[in-house]
Protein backbone atom coordinates (compact mmCIF):
# COMPACT_ATOMS: atom_id res chain seq x y z
CA UNK A 1 0.00 0.00 0.00
CA UNK A 2 0.77 3.76 -0.42
CA UNK A 3 2.29 6.01 1.75
CA UNK A 4 0.18 9.39 3.16
CA UNK A 5 1.15 12.62 2.87
CA UNK A 6 2.78 14.27 5.64
CA UNK A 7 1.38 17.78 6.07
CA UNK A 8 2.93 20.57 8.25
CA UNK A 9 0.53 19.32 10.68
CA UNK A 10 1.25 15.54 10.86
CA UNK A 11 5.03 16.40 10.10
CA UNK A 12 6.87 14.20 13.43
CA UNK A 13 8.97 17.27 14.71
CA UNK A 14 9.95 14.96 18.02
CA UNK A 15 11.63 11.57 17.47
CA UNK A 16 11.01 11.51 14.08
CA UNK A 17 12.76 8.02 13.52
CA UNK A 18 9.72 6.90 15.54
CA UNK A 19 6.79 8.00 12.70
CA UNK A 20 5.80 6.37 9.67
CA UNK A 21 3.07 7.41 7.06
CA UNK A 22 2.94 3.96 5.88
CA UNK A 23 -1.06 3.32 5.02
CA UNK A 24 -0.76 -0.48 5.91
CA UNK A 25 0.57 0.28 9.20
CA UNK A 26 -2.01 2.45 10.34
CA UNK A 27 -4.46 0.61 9.50
CA UNK A 28 -3.15 -2.65 11.31
CA UNK A 29 -3.00 -0.40 13.94
CA UNK A 30 -6.57 1.29 13.27
CA UNK A 31 -7.92 -2.77 13.18
CA UNK A 32 -6.28 -3.92 16.12
CA UNK A 33 -7.46 -1.26 18.66
CA UNK A 34 -10.79 -1.47 20.09
CA UNK A 35 -11.54 2.19 21.48
CA UNK A 36 -10.26 5.83 19.54
CA UNK A 37 -10.52 9.33 21.72
CA UNK A 38 -12.22 11.79 19.29
CA UNK A 39 -11.04 15.41 20.08
CA UNK A 40 -13.10 18.23 18.46
CA UNK A 41 -12.26 22.16 20.26
CA UNK A 42 -15.34 24.49 20.94
CA UNK A 43 -15.43 28.36 20.08
CA UNK A 44 -12.98 29.67 22.31
CA UNK A 45 -10.45 26.76 22.02
CA UNK A 46 -11.53 24.36 24.54
CA UNK A 47 -11.19 20.79 23.89
CA UNK A 48 -13.06 17.70 24.56
CA UNK A 49 -11.14 14.39 23.57
CA UNK A 50 -13.61 11.47 24.53
CA UNK A 51 -13.83 7.47 24.28
CA UNK A 52 -15.48 5.92 21.06
CA UNK A 53 -16.11 3.03 19.41
CA UNK A 54 -15.30 2.70 16.01
CA UNK A 55 -14.56 0.97 12.78
CA UNK A 56 -11.94 1.23 9.79
CA UNK A 57 -13.94 0.76 6.93
CA UNK A 58 -12.22 0.88 3.45
CA UNK A 59 -10.26 4.61 3.48
CA UNK A 60 -12.65 5.73 6.33
CA UNK A 61 -13.10 6.13 10.02
CA UNK A 62 -16.50 5.24 10.55
CA UNK A 63 -18.31 6.50 14.73
CA UNK A 64 -21.55 6.36 15.24
CA UNK A 65 -23.52 7.43 18.64
CA UNK A 66 -27.22 8.71 19.52
CA UNK A 67 -28.17 11.33 16.99
CA UNK A 68 -28.32 13.98 20.32
CA UNK A 69 -24.94 13.72 21.28
CA UNK A 70 -23.01 16.85 21.45
CA UNK A 71 -19.85 14.93 20.36
CA UNK A 72 -21.71 13.35 17.41
CA UNK A 73 -23.32 16.52 16.63
CA UNK A 74 -20.30 18.50 16.45
CA UNK A 75 -18.42 15.88 14.49
CA UNK A 76 -21.78 15.89 11.77
CA UNK A 77 -21.09 19.81 11.38
CA UNK A 78 -17.52 18.62 10.24
CA UNK A 79 -15.73 20.78 12.85
CA UNK A 80 -11.69 19.67 12.78
CA UNK A 81 -11.71 16.94 14.98
CA UNK A 82 -8.47 14.38 15.79
CA UNK A 83 -8.98 10.64 15.94
CA UNK A 84 -5.79 9.07 18.23
CA UNK A 85 -5.74 5.45 18.68
CA UNK A 86 -3.15 3.92 21.37
CA UNK A 87 -2.01 0.36 21.62
CA UNK A 88 0.17 0.23 24.87
CA UNK A 89 2.70 -2.64 24.27
CA UNK A 90 4.97 -2.20 26.98
CA UNK A 91 6.82 -0.86 29.89
CA UNK A 92 10.20 0.22 29.35
CA UNK A 93 12.50 0.21 32.03
CA UNK A 94 15.86 1.92 31.69
CA UNK A 95 18.34 2.46 33.90
CA UNK A 96 18.03 6.31 34.21
CA UNK A 97 14.67 7.62 35.89
CA UNK A 98 15.16 10.28 32.49
CA UNK A 99 15.63 7.26 29.42
CA UNK A 100 11.92 5.16 31.51
CA UNK A 101 9.40 5.50 28.22
CA UNK A 102 6.39 3.16 27.54
CA UNK A 103 6.14 1.00 24.14
CA UNK A 104 3.19 1.86 21.90
CA UNK A 105 1.80 2.08 18.50
CA UNK A 106 -0.20 4.94 17.89
CA UNK A 107 -2.08 6.55 15.21
CA UNK A 108 -3.00 10.43 14.91
CA UNK A 109 -5.62 11.36 12.17
CA UNK A 110 -6.66 14.92 11.27
CA UNK A 111 -10.06 16.02 9.17
CA UNK A 112 -13.46 16.95 8.95
CA UNK A 113 -16.07 14.06 9.78
CA UNK A 114 -19.33 14.24 7.22
CA UNK A 115 -22.44 12.57 8.11
CA UNK A 116 -23.87 9.51 6.56
CA UNK A 117 -27.19 9.88 5.51
CA UNK A 118 -28.04 7.01 3.01
CA UNK A 119 -30.00 4.80 5.39
CA UNK A 120 -28.21 1.33 3.66
CA UNK A 121 -24.69 2.83 3.72
CA UNK A 122 -25.42 3.77 7.33
CA UNK A 123 -26.44 -0.04 7.70
CA UNK A 124 -23.01 -1.01 6.26
CA UNK A 125 -21.28 1.07 8.52
CA UNK A 126 -22.91 0.31 11.90
CA UNK A 127 -22.57 -3.48 10.58
CA UNK A 128 -18.22 -2.59 10.52
CA UNK A 129 -18.79 -1.28 13.80
CA UNK A 130 -20.45 -4.08 15.32
CA UNK A 131 -18.03 -6.57 13.38
CA UNK A 132 -15.34 -4.24 14.65
CA UNK A 133 -15.88 -5.06 18.29
CA UNK A 134 -16.26 -9.06 17.39
CA UNK A 135 -16.28 -10.64 14.36
CA UNK A 136 -18.63 -12.23 13.01
CA UNK A 137 -21.03 -10.52 15.59
CA UNK A 138 -23.04 -9.13 13.32
CA UNK A 139 -24.74 -12.33 11.85
CA UNK A 140 -25.67 -13.44 15.21
CA UNK A 141 -27.15 -10.24 16.43
CA UNK A 142 -30.81 -8.92 15.79
CA UNK A 143 -30.09 -6.41 13.02
CA UNK A 144 -31.08 -2.48 13.36
CA UNK A 145 -34.74 -1.90 12.74
CA UNK A 146 -35.34 1.71 10.64
CA UNK A 147 -36.28 3.65 13.65
CA UNK A 148 -32.65 2.58 15.29
CA UNK A 149 -31.13 3.55 12.07
CA UNK A 150 -32.60 7.18 12.28
CA UNK A 151 -32.02 7.53 16.43
CA UNK A 152 -28.30 6.87 15.01
CA UNK A 153 -25.91 9.65 13.67
CA UNK A 154 -23.12 7.70 11.89
CA UNK A 155 -19.91 10.11 10.81
CA UNK A 156 -16.96 9.21 8.52
CA UNK A 157 -13.44 10.75 8.17
CA UNK A 158 -11.41 10.08 4.94
CA UNK A 159 -8.24 8.48 6.41
CA UNK A 160 -6.59 11.00 4.48
CA UNK A 161 -4.11 13.20 6.77
CA UNK A 162 -2.52 10.73 9.57
CA UNK A 163 0.33 9.53 10.87
CA UNK A 164 1.30 6.56 12.87
CA UNK A 165 4.17 6.71 15.40
CA UNK A 166 5.54 4.01 17.45
CA UNK A 167 8.12 2.64 20.05
CA UNK A 168 9.33 -0.79 20.67
CA UNK A 169 12.54 -2.59 21.58
CA UNK A 170 14.58 -2.32 24.63
CA UNK A 171 15.45 0.39 26.98
CA UNK A 172 18.14 2.98 25.09
CA UNK A 173 20.18 4.39 27.94
CA UNK A 174 23.02 6.74 27.92
CA UNK A 175 26.63 5.32 27.19
CA UNK A 176 28.13 6.22 30.74
CA UNK A 177 24.44 4.50 32.54
CA UNK A 178 25.41 0.70 31.15
CA UNK A 179 27.25 -0.26 33.66
CA UNK A 180 24.56 0.51 36.72
CA UNK A 181 23.98 -2.07 38.50
CA UNK A 182 20.69 -1.93 37.67
CA UNK A 183 18.11 -4.34 35.85
CA UNK A 184 16.54 -3.16 32.20
CA UNK A 185 14.38 -4.11 29.64
CA UNK A 186 10.36 -4.45 28.94
CA UNK A 187 7.58 -5.61 30.71
CA UNK A 188 5.30 -6.35 27.53
CA UNK A 189 1.58 -5.20 28.13
CA UNK A 190 -1.79 -6.26 26.20
CA UNK A 191 -5.00 -6.39 26.53
CA UNK A 192 -6.56 -10.18 26.96
CA UNK A 193 -10.21 -11.28 26.77
CA UNK A 194 -10.81 -13.27 29.71
CA UNK A 195 -13.46 -16.19 30.16
CA UNK A 196 -16.75 -14.81 28.55
CA UNK A 197 -19.66 -14.26 30.90
CA UNK A 198 -23.16 -15.09 30.08
CA UNK A 199 -26.01 -12.05 30.43
CA UNK A 200 -27.94 -13.80 34.05
CA UNK A 201 -31.19 -12.98 31.75
CA UNK A 202 -29.83 -15.40 29.05
CA UNK A 203 -32.02 -18.07 28.12
CA UNK A 204 -31.56 -21.76 28.52
CA UNK A 205 -29.50 -23.88 26.12
CA UNK A 206 -28.21 -20.66 24.03
CA UNK A 207 -24.62 -22.25 23.44
CA UNK A 208 -21.69 -19.61 23.48
CA UNK A 209 -21.30 -18.87 19.34
CA UNK A 210 -18.01 -19.66 17.77
CA UNK A 211 -17.13 -15.76 17.00
CA UNK A 212 -17.17 -15.94 21.30
CA UNK A 213 -15.37 -18.78 22.09
CA UNK A 214 -12.28 -18.23 19.28
CA UNK A 215 -11.71 -14.73 20.15
CA UNK A 216 -8.63 -13.95 20.95
CA UNK A 217 -7.19 -10.74 20.67
CA UNK A 218 -3.86 -10.33 18.77
CA UNK A 219 -1.03 -11.06 20.65
CA UNK A 220 2.44 -9.66 21.43
CA UNK B 1 -13.96 12.09 50.02
CA UNK B 2 -15.86 14.48 48.37
CA UNK B 3 -17.78 15.69 45.19
CA UNK B 4 -16.13 17.69 42.38
CA UNK B 5 -18.53 20.26 41.69
CA UNK B 6 -20.64 18.89 38.05
CA UNK B 7 -19.92 22.26 35.65
CA UNK B 8 -21.91 23.22 32.25
CA UNK B 9 -18.71 21.47 30.86
CA UNK B 10 -18.42 18.31 32.75
CA UNK B 11 -22.03 17.78 33.20
CA UNK B 12 -22.78 14.73 31.44
CA UNK B 13 -25.93 14.87 29.40
CA UNK B 14 -25.91 11.81 27.66
CA UNK B 15 -26.51 8.12 30.41
CA UNK B 16 -25.96 10.50 33.26
CA UNK B 17 -26.46 7.66 35.30
CA UNK B 18 -23.39 6.22 34.04
CA UNK B 19 -21.53 9.80 35.30
CA UNK B 20 -19.85 10.35 39.12
CA UNK B 21 -18.44 13.36 40.45
CA UNK B 22 -16.79 11.07 42.73
CA UNK B 23 -12.94 12.26 43.86
CA UNK B 24 -12.33 8.83 44.74
CA UNK B 25 -13.23 7.19 42.22
CA UNK B 26 -11.64 9.77 39.69
CA UNK B 27 -8.89 8.71 41.67
CA UNK B 28 -9.26 5.09 41.36
CA UNK B 29 -9.45 5.42 37.22
CA UNK B 30 -6.39 7.93 37.14
CA UNK B 31 -4.17 5.94 39.11
CA UNK B 32 -4.73 2.28 37.60
CA UNK B 33 -4.55 3.71 34.04
CA UNK B 34 -0.82 3.97 32.41
CA UNK B 35 -1.52 6.44 29.21
CA UNK B 36 -3.76 9.60 29.35
CA UNK B 37 -4.50 11.51 25.82
CA UNK B 38 -3.94 14.74 26.15
CA UNK B 39 -5.99 17.58 23.98
CA UNK B 40 -5.37 21.27 23.05
CA UNK B 41 -6.23 23.54 19.71
CA UNK B 42 -4.63 25.29 17.47
CA UNK B 43 -6.06 28.95 17.03
CA UNK B 44 -8.37 28.09 14.27
CA UNK B 45 -9.88 25.61 16.38
CA UNK B 46 -8.31 22.49 15.39
CA UNK B 47 -7.70 19.86 17.92
CA UNK B 48 -4.87 17.59 19.12
CA UNK B 49 -4.92 14.22 20.91
CA UNK B 50 -1.66 12.98 22.10
CA UNK B 51 -1.17 10.06 24.39
CA UNK B 52 1.50 10.77 27.06
CA UNK B 53 2.42 9.16 30.30
CA UNK B 54 1.13 10.90 33.39
CA UNK B 55 0.57 10.61 37.37
CA UNK B 56 -1.78 11.80 39.74
CA UNK B 57 0.00 13.78 42.71
CA UNK B 58 -2.60 14.48 45.55
CA UNK B 59 -4.88 16.92 43.28
CA UNK B 60 -2.79 17.33 40.72
CA UNK B 61 -1.96 15.50 37.32
CA UNK B 62 1.34 15.84 35.96
CA UNK B 63 3.24 15.51 32.48
CA UNK B 64 6.73 15.35 31.31
CA UNK B 65 7.74 15.74 28.07
CA UNK B 66 11.20 17.47 25.95
CA UNK B 67 11.41 20.98 26.53
CA UNK B 68 10.86 21.00 23.10
CA UNK B 69 7.72 19.33 22.37
CA UNK B 70 4.98 21.27 20.89
CA UNK B 71 2.54 19.69 22.98
CA UNK B 72 4.31 20.83 26.26
CA UNK B 73 5.19 23.95 25.19
CA UNK B 74 1.48 24.48 24.32
CA UNK B 75 0.58 23.09 27.49
CA UNK B 76 3.24 25.25 29.30
CA UNK B 77 1.38 28.41 28.17
CA UNK B 78 -1.75 27.59 29.66
CA UNK B 79 -4.25 26.88 26.60
CA UNK B 80 -7.26 25.32 27.56
CA UNK B 81 -6.42 21.31 27.95
CA UNK B 82 -8.31 18.20 28.21
CA UNK B 83 -6.76 14.63 29.72
CA UNK B 84 -8.64 11.85 28.90
CA UNK B 85 -8.09 8.00 30.48
CA UNK B 86 -9.97 5.06 29.49
CA UNK B 87 -9.64 1.43 30.79
CA UNK B 88 -11.41 -0.68 28.90
CA UNK B 89 -13.29 -3.51 30.84
CA UNK B 90 -15.32 -5.55 28.20
CA UNK B 91 -16.88 -6.20 24.79
CA UNK B 92 -20.74 -6.10 25.62
CA UNK B 93 -22.24 -8.33 23.34
CA UNK B 94 -26.03 -7.77 23.00
CA UNK B 95 -28.66 -9.60 21.26
CA UNK B 96 -29.60 -7.02 19.13
CA UNK B 97 -26.83 -4.92 17.41
CA UNK B 98 -28.01 -1.45 18.48
CA UNK B 99 -27.21 -2.72 22.20
CA UNK B 100 -23.92 -4.05 21.47
CA UNK B 101 -21.37 -1.83 23.21
CA UNK B 102 -18.30 -1.70 25.47
CA UNK B 103 -17.59 -1.74 29.74
CA UNK B 104 -15.41 0.81 30.68
CA UNK B 105 -14.26 3.73 33.30
CA UNK B 106 -13.47 6.73 31.94
CA UNK B 107 -12.53 10.25 33.42
CA UNK B 108 -12.41 13.44 31.65
CA UNK B 109 -10.61 16.42 33.16
CA UNK B 110 -10.77 19.67 31.81
CA UNK B 111 -8.27 23.10 33.33
CA UNK B 112 -5.34 24.93 31.94
CA UNK B 113 -1.86 23.43 32.76
CA UNK B 114 0.80 25.08 34.67
CA UNK B 115 4.30 24.68 34.51
CA UNK B 116 6.53 23.86 36.87
CA UNK B 117 9.97 25.63 37.64
CA UNK B 118 11.00 24.82 41.00
CA UNK B 119 13.68 22.29 40.83
CA UNK B 120 12.77 20.13 43.38
CA UNK B 121 9.39 20.27 42.99
CA UNK B 122 10.02 19.09 39.15
CA UNK B 123 12.36 16.58 40.43
CA UNK B 124 9.28 15.13 42.96
CA UNK B 125 6.69 14.92 40.25
CA UNK B 126 9.39 13.10 37.33
CA UNK B 127 9.63 10.50 40.66
CA UNK B 128 5.86 10.64 40.16
CA UNK B 129 5.78 9.69 37.02
CA UNK B 130 8.78 6.84 36.84
CA UNK B 131 6.64 5.75 39.87
CA UNK B 132 3.56 5.45 38.20
CA UNK B 133 5.04 3.05 34.97
CA UNK B 134 5.89 0.49 37.55
CA UNK B 135 5.69 1.25 41.71
CA UNK B 136 9.50 0.94 43.49
CA UNK B 137 11.61 1.64 39.94
CA UNK B 138 12.39 5.03 41.13
CA UNK B 139 14.57 3.64 44.03
CA UNK B 140 16.41 1.26 41.38
CA UNK B 141 17.35 3.31 38.67
CA UNK B 142 19.92 6.20 38.42
CA UNK B 143 17.64 9.36 39.09
CA UNK B 144 17.75 12.70 36.79
CA UNK B 145 20.55 14.72 36.51
CA UNK B 146 20.51 18.79 36.71
CA UNK B 147 21.03 18.32 32.65
CA UNK B 148 18.19 16.10 32.46
CA UNK B 149 15.90 18.61 35.13
CA UNK B 150 16.41 21.51 32.73
CA UNK B 151 15.71 19.30 29.46
CA UNK B 152 12.37 18.13 30.73
CA UNK B 153 9.06 20.34 31.06
CA UNK B 154 6.69 19.04 33.33
CA UNK B 155 3.43 20.42 34.04
CA UNK B 156 0.39 20.09 36.13
CA UNK B 157 -3.00 20.26 35.98
CA UNK B 158 -5.30 20.80 39.39
CA UNK B 159 -7.82 17.84 39.40
CA UNK B 160 -11.29 20.48 39.62
CA UNK B 161 -13.44 20.44 36.71
CA UNK B 162 -13.31 16.56 35.85
CA UNK B 163 -16.31 13.72 35.91
CA UNK B 164 -15.75 10.08 35.52
CA UNK B 165 -17.93 7.95 33.32
CA UNK B 166 -18.73 4.20 33.68
CA UNK B 167 -20.58 1.58 32.27
CA UNK B 168 -19.98 -1.94 33.45
CA UNK B 169 -22.73 -5.27 33.87
CA UNK B 170 -24.31 -7.22 31.07
CA UNK B 171 -26.07 -6.39 27.72
CA UNK B 172 -29.20 -4.61 28.40
CA UNK B 173 -31.05 -5.57 25.13
CA UNK B 174 -34.90 -4.17 25.02
CA UNK B 175 -37.97 -6.45 26.67
CA UNK B 176 -39.02 -7.77 23.05
CA UNK B 177 -35.58 -9.05 21.94
CA UNK B 178 -35.32 -10.88 25.44
CA UNK B 179 -36.54 -14.01 23.63
CA UNK B 180 -34.41 -13.78 20.76
CA UNK B 181 -32.16 -17.06 20.57
CA UNK B 182 -28.87 -15.10 20.47
CA UNK B 183 -26.07 -15.39 23.38
CA UNK B 184 -25.71 -12.27 25.30
CA UNK B 185 -22.82 -11.23 27.77
CA UNK B 186 -20.23 -9.88 27.87
CA UNK B 187 -16.42 -10.57 26.89
CA UNK B 188 -13.96 -9.19 29.96
CA UNK B 189 -11.13 -7.07 28.50
CA UNK B 190 -7.88 -6.12 30.54
CA UNK B 191 -4.74 -4.83 30.14
CA UNK B 192 -2.22 -7.72 31.84
CA UNK B 193 1.72 -7.96 32.03
CA UNK B 194 3.41 -10.57 30.43
CA UNK B 195 7.39 -12.31 31.19
CA UNK B 196 9.92 -9.16 31.81
CA UNK B 197 12.09 -9.03 28.61
CA UNK B 198 15.85 -8.16 29.65
CA UNK B 199 17.85 -5.79 27.61
CA UNK B 200 19.65 -7.41 25.37
CA UNK B 201 22.77 -5.41 26.84
CA UNK B 202 22.08 -5.87 30.35
CA UNK B 203 25.48 -7.20 31.99
CA UNK B 204 25.55 -10.02 33.96
CA UNK B 205 24.39 -11.27 37.11
CA UNK B 206 21.68 -8.53 37.84
CA UNK B 207 18.72 -10.05 39.18
CA UNK B 208 15.27 -8.97 38.90
CA UNK B 209 14.13 -6.59 41.36
CA UNK B 210 11.46 -7.55 43.38
CA UNK B 211 9.27 -4.05 42.01
CA UNK B 212 9.56 -5.98 38.80
CA UNK B 213 9.20 -9.71 39.83
CA UNK B 214 6.10 -9.09 41.72
CA UNK B 215 4.18 -6.81 39.37
CA UNK B 216 0.73 -7.19 38.47
CA UNK B 217 -1.80 -5.20 37.04
CA UNK B 218 -4.76 -4.45 38.76
CA UNK B 219 -7.35 -7.44 38.06
CA UNK B 220 -11.12 -7.28 37.36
Amino acid sequence: MDELKATPRTTLRRLPARGSYDRALIYAILDEALLCHVAFAEEGGQPYALPVNYARVGEHIAIHGAAGSRLLRALADGVPACVSVTLLDGLVLARSAFHHSMNYRSVVLLGRFKAVTDREEKRALLTAIVEHILRGRAADARPPTAAELDATLVVVLPIVEASAKIRAGPPVDDPEDMSIPCWAGVVPMALVAGSPIPDPALSQGIALPESISRYHRPGR
